[in-house]
């Protein structure tokens, strides 16, 4: 199934090594108003070649909008949105098809297609197709901000440096500043972060890390349950973003070391409004947002190109075989994870808040 | 939306103190043979009242079919099954509607159907609609079953007693065994983590834990890209269970600590099979079965009923408010949930396999 | 599949000869009221037993409503709704499983399901199952009926007597009249059309006719291109009922013999509002409703459960077999089947004007 | 909605005087050949400008495949297919954009959108739209052909011109022959249809008729009951085709005037198989199909677009007006409604034959 959404339906076309990679989006409101610049900056953020810390690839990923917006406006037909893939050499991936990289899909896909499938660049497994995620969710991110919907993720943690979270650092001018080459939210750990994913590449490995992301200003009552609440359509899309290995809202995995009378957020009143005191509950109860802002965080394995020689096998001859993964790539998948996971987390609030009548279609 | 799965679509039926709780199964492949008595033991160990570490309530839940299996076996058409709710008192529900209950859906869903929603016993919010979950889970693990499909979940943490998992404690005797009241992968902490429990349950508090499920026997290339691989599916329906914080696959968090050169899975031939050495990626590759154990972890809060006095706000004239939670409620909710993750996992297990065409319509 | 509607999503639910037929709704617009008397009244309509015209069989079709309506109120969950099947003798049909009757589902449903399908009395195929579509509907009525909407089936004709539809009979009260009991719009025509089935009954033959439906009271722009326009929608539900031959919207196959300066309907002022002087288009133009009334035809082919001996084959043996239907039949399924059309025309209103955000969820 | 199968899922992307008309198709089975030459010879059958019966406009339909065919095999990622609008002036549209055209959605539209719609050249309710539908068909034909499936619609009527149906005219040498302009079944007819048209055209008016449609090989049991009958979602995709007024299978609306004994068709043997000696049933019984071919016919309004003066209203101001559609267009749509039927029809069969499993995905 390659459409997800109830009633901003997106649907991924392309493939890695195709002719282009982007989405499909039927459910779009009309008459919204997009700035085509903001969603060129959000696939910026998720280009490769940026910096030093990406793989030095340059994709030139130029955005063509064939459908669906008229002189700046969503028209309510779908929208068809893309960008070229350009100087694709695929010759390495021929040269490795019989022998299945570890931690990539190869192999199960192998299987699943019977050969098949488009296994060059990774195909439709690869992190390509998140340009389409980043397309629908800037979109989404434009009319969730005229509702007063805001969304800000960033990296929490590369490796095992983990960043404290302040109030003050929350806002996109710090995590997307051009220096901040890691999107940490805490601009002292930069530097820090920067080495551990220099020191990584230089030993030609990689490094893990966690994505946390916010979503503030959404109106009580979001989400349908039963199946339809905010952290099931958010848990969805994460797994639907390569390298994604678990997800925890508020207090997450600490929860479950936790009594109940440390974990309940008591009721208070401010400023008239009713609010919890503490936000253990990551602003979602009964999966439906409570006015509190929803947080969850994503750790993301560390990235499964290495320089290193690994170990494998001729899925064919089902002889042992050694791999070394040639190419350019990310030594740390976490900077360029951010756009990423702060667009799809648009792309399910706006999903959920038309399916509440928040929003009118 | 309170239909779940494309190919073994379920809706959950009834409320918590309704005439009754249960589900509604379309997509069942005909002529399965299906054993109700196991259904009715898979309800039992779901049930409350069963052992001192949960409610005292006893709910007596007979199960009811009355569509759908015929002679013991399934006739294509949808299964409508549920148990009866019986001597339900709703009047304490009527005395706190007012006051939400910390940690509960209360008050969103008092903002969200204006007060018009059925707020007693947490209506649709209640822990009593899993019910639903655990009958069409039931009839899931029969037909997976004889396609080879194994899933078993288990305690693996309460608080901060953690266990280790041995392969020969991976069966359903272990787990489900008459004093494992915890049911816990290590039989030799079922005494500690009992007390644990007792303790949070005489201080008036409450305890988490982590459920960990295995899925053996799974073909080669199970999974829907992009939106519906084994995670996406398997973290939506982990969140439509109530008091999950959190969901991990494989090495899960812990991946972002690691190098690649750790945490990739090298191939290896095992009696003639390609297998991989390790299993940090949990059995799954680009959202694909890779032929190893499905593995994943959900983290449960501690139950939100305490009888701990608790601070709130009456939700009409937005005064402060205090609240003691009444009434007989789990001291730890995950002795429970063990079956409810385990049948939950089948219902997108067999969803998945139908969706790939591993199992017929 | 078995669920029909994007937003008001109903499951029909048993066969002819299991415990019950009902239906299962998702979608249901909280809080409003509902008469349960009315929706008895519409299955009384539908019942078999009524009048000379339609079968001497009675079923007692006792309405249970066991989840979704609550002190006269739609709680927002599902409604689980059916009648008991009572009484039931499935002898006749065990005596002639492998001879398929002519004109019904039994030879391909032998085929489809490999023998498995429950065939007793026509299993899910049996008319019996629209049961689910008049409840639904007659809810679905009573939502619209207060946003103004009003909907009404009525005979058009049985065999070649073709009824006039003048205005002033367009009402319950004359289409429901205690006499009237082949529903026909022109009491004039009821003797006749009564006598005309009477006899096709004396000679165990039967006869077909035209349903025709009328839907008033539509704000304009109700429908959603391009695929969910009023015709498709209503078509698509018009063929989940037995005996359906065919659909036609305002001038319909006679279209195929008109000019367009005949059958564009020009438009005009009227009372300040735009209308149009004639309705070729019943209503509905590029799928959307202009305000006019919807108009819409259903043809029904004749009862093939006919008392005169078929020619048919042993589907098993592959040889020639005579067959005499026994039982009691309707030999004209028109007069009971105009509440069924009226009610499934309500169920893709509700769901359309759902959509569409005529009326909110 | 936009999207229209289950299981075969097209979404039409574009519109009349957008960048681009086309589809997107998801759930293709991979691996499939497709011959781009046969896509490409459909669309040139619905083409504008080909004869003196269709408009003379030059559309000059160039296919483009943007994803999911490689090396001409479908992939299984979703195929991205469109032609391009060429040199559209929409001068015209704006000039007449509050006088709505009698028969066109312009009015409702106008209403629903707000004004806020693309009216240019009907926007998505032009008969451009069906480009998308020829497209999705042709592939599917394609792979329904391997199964034995073959698809063909002609032209039963034109105006009162109704052609009879002999076995040997149906082929597509005979329909789609260069002479038969009008696509008649019955080449004797040609000449007089024709002329019909001509004189349509000559007196600035247009002209209806009927198209009908055999598939034939389909194997028994092809539809899914309840809500997904053939009937069902033929009605449902034949109501998406602008101009359609009315569907039939089989004896259709004949069948209101037929007697039981004269309608239900006979079993026979036929060298060894299971067959019916007529085919009132057009193919379907209980929805699925039995082993004849399945027949069903389209009546088709007469084109709206009439350059006769015609009443209209400023649906601003609400006053009288006038006005004279001009440009060039088809005085009779049927011609070209053939292709468009018979490769909606191909949608349809792909989509039910892979949910049945007979065709693996």
């Amino acid at each position: 199934m390659n459409i997800f959404g109830t009633n901003y339906r997106i649907m991924l076309i392309g493939s890695s090594h195709g002719n282009l990679v982007g989405v499909v989006i039927d459910g779009v409101p009309a008459a919204e108003e997009i700035d085509i610049g903001e969603i060129e900056k959000d696939l910026m953020r998720r280009a490769p070649g940026q910096s030093k810390v990406t793989t030095q690839r340059k994709e030139r990923d130029k955005l063509v909008i064939e459908a669906g917006i008229l002189n700046g406006k969503t028209t309510g037909e779908p929208i068809v949105a893309f960008v070229r893939n350009k100087d694709v050499d695929s010759s390495y991936y021929d040269e490795i098809k019989d022998t299945p990289r570890p931690g990539h899909a190869d192999y199960p896909a192998f299987v699943k297609y019977k050969g098949a499938n488009d296994y060059r660049g990774g195909g439709r497994f690869s992190g390509r197709m998140t340009i389409g995620l980043v397309i629908a969710g800037s979109i989404a991110k434009q009319i969730l901000r005229r509702k007063g919907v805001s969304i800000l993720a960033y990296t929490k943690a590369i490796g095992s440096i983990d960043a404290d979270v302040r109030e003050e650092n929350l806002k996109p001018s710090v995590v997307y500043d051009q220096e901040n080459i890691v999107r940490s939210i805490d601009p002292e750990l930069v530097s820090q972060m920067t080495e551990a994913i220099s020191n990584a590449k230089k030993a030609g490995d990689s490094l893990g890390g966690i994505v946390e992301c916010q979503i503030r200003g959404l109106p009580v009552g979001v989400g349908e349950p039963i199946f339809d609440s905010i952290e099931s359509k958010l848990a969805h899309i994460a797994f639907s973003i390569p390298a994604t290995k678990g997800i925890e809202f508020g207090s997450g995995f600490m929860a479950a070391r936790m009594r109940g009378s440390e974990h309940n957020d008591p009721y208070i009143i401010e400023d008239g409004e009713i609010k919890t005191l503490s936000n253990n509950a990551g602003g979602i109860l009964g999966g439906l947002s409570n006015g509190m802002p929803v947080v969850f965080r994503i750790a993301f394995k560390p990235t499964s190109s290495i320089s290193i020689k690994q170990q494998t096998v001729n899925q064919l001859t089902k002889e042992k075989a050694e791999l070394k993964v040639r190419g350019r790539h990310d030594p740390c998948i976490v900077p360029r994870a951010v756009p990423i996971v702060e667009n799809s987390a648009a792309i399910v609030m706006l999903d959920l808040m038309l399916a509440g009548g928040f929003i009118g279609a």
